[in-house]
C-alpha cells in the first residue's frame, strides 16, 4: 500500500491536501508521541526538541500558542505556563515520512529550563566537551524555586 | 543523586569537561538511540532529524562524516553511501537534560530523499496542508531506481 507520504514525495511546491488526511497518517511512536523540533523563526536558532501528542498537536493548530506533552509530568505542557516564556507558533512544517514536526516559533525570553536561549549549549567534540552558553536569567528566577517546572 | 546535566545547568560559557563523563551519561531511548537533528550550518536551514546509537555517534565525532543508525534497515547509516549526498560535520551540540543531539552540517545537494534539500516540507496549517518545496533532483536519478536508500 502506497502511504500518503509517499504519495506526497512527487508533489510540487503548493500542492494542497487535506490537514485531516496527513494528521491521520502521522506516525507517533508507541507512547503516542511524536518529535517537535522548535527553531526561532527569524533567527534560524534551535532552541529545544520536546515531544507533542495528538492533543497537543491539535491545540498547538488550534490556538497558535505552543503546547507539548510533558513525558516527565505526564501531562500537557502549555510552554511557558509557569516560567512565563512562552512560543507563539508562527508556522509547523511535517517531514518526509510523517514522524518528526519542525516549529518555527518567537521564542519570549528562555526556551531552556536552565534560564538559556537554547537547550543545546553542551558542545561535543573530538576529545572534549565545553559549555557554550551562559544562562540568560537565573533560574530560580523563572521558577521562584520550583526547580524542573518549565 | 544530582547528574552531570544538573551540574552543567549552572556552567558558564567556556566551562570545559571530559568528553568520557558526559558521553557516558547519555540518555538513549530503550532502543539505545538518541534523535539527532542536522542543521545546514550557514543557512540555519533545519535539513531532517534521524538517529544515532553510540557507535554512529563515536563514529561521526571521529571522522567528521555524519553517520545514523538506521531504524529500517538495522544498520550504521553513512549518510550519503547510496545517494553520494554526504553530511559533513561542522559541530555538534547536547541538549541541557541529555537526550537530543544537534549537528551543524556542510550537506551537499538534497538532505531528504525525495530529492528535496530538507525533509521538512508538508506544512501544517489549521485547516489545510500544503507542499513548501518541490525535489531539486528527481529520486531515481539520487538512488538508480532503487527505492528507500539513502
Amino acid at each position: 500500500m502506497t502511504s500518503i507520504f509517499q504519495h506526497l514525495e512527487r508533489a510540487a511546491a503548493g500542492d494542497r491536501v487535506s490537514l485531516h488526511s496527513v494528521l491521520s497518517a502521522l506516525r507517533f511512536n508507541a507512547d503516542g508521541l511524536i518529535p517537535a523540533i522548535a527553531q526561532q523563526h527569524d533567527t534560524g536558532e534551535v532552541l529545544m526538541m520536546a515531544w507533542m501528542n495528538r492533543e497537543s498537536l491539535s491545540e498547538t493548530l488550534a490556538t497558535g500558542r505552543v503546547c507539548y506533552w510533558s513525558r516527565s509530568r505526564g501531562k500537557l505542557w502549555r510552554k511557558g505556563e509557569s516560567s512565563g516564556q512562552h512560543q507563539q507558533l508562527r508556522s509547523m512544517a511535517l517531514d518526509c515520512d510523517g514522524d518528526t514536526l519542525l516549529l518555527a516559533v518567537d521564542q519570549t525570553g528562555p526556551a531552556c529550563h536552565s534560564g538559556r536561549r537554547s537547550c543545546f549549549y553542551i558542545a561535543l567534540e573530538q576529545d572534549e566537551a565545553h559549555i557554550t552558553s551562559s544562562p540568560m536569567i537565573d533560574p530560580d528566577t523563572l521558577y521562584g524555586g520550583t526547580d524542573g517546572q518549565r
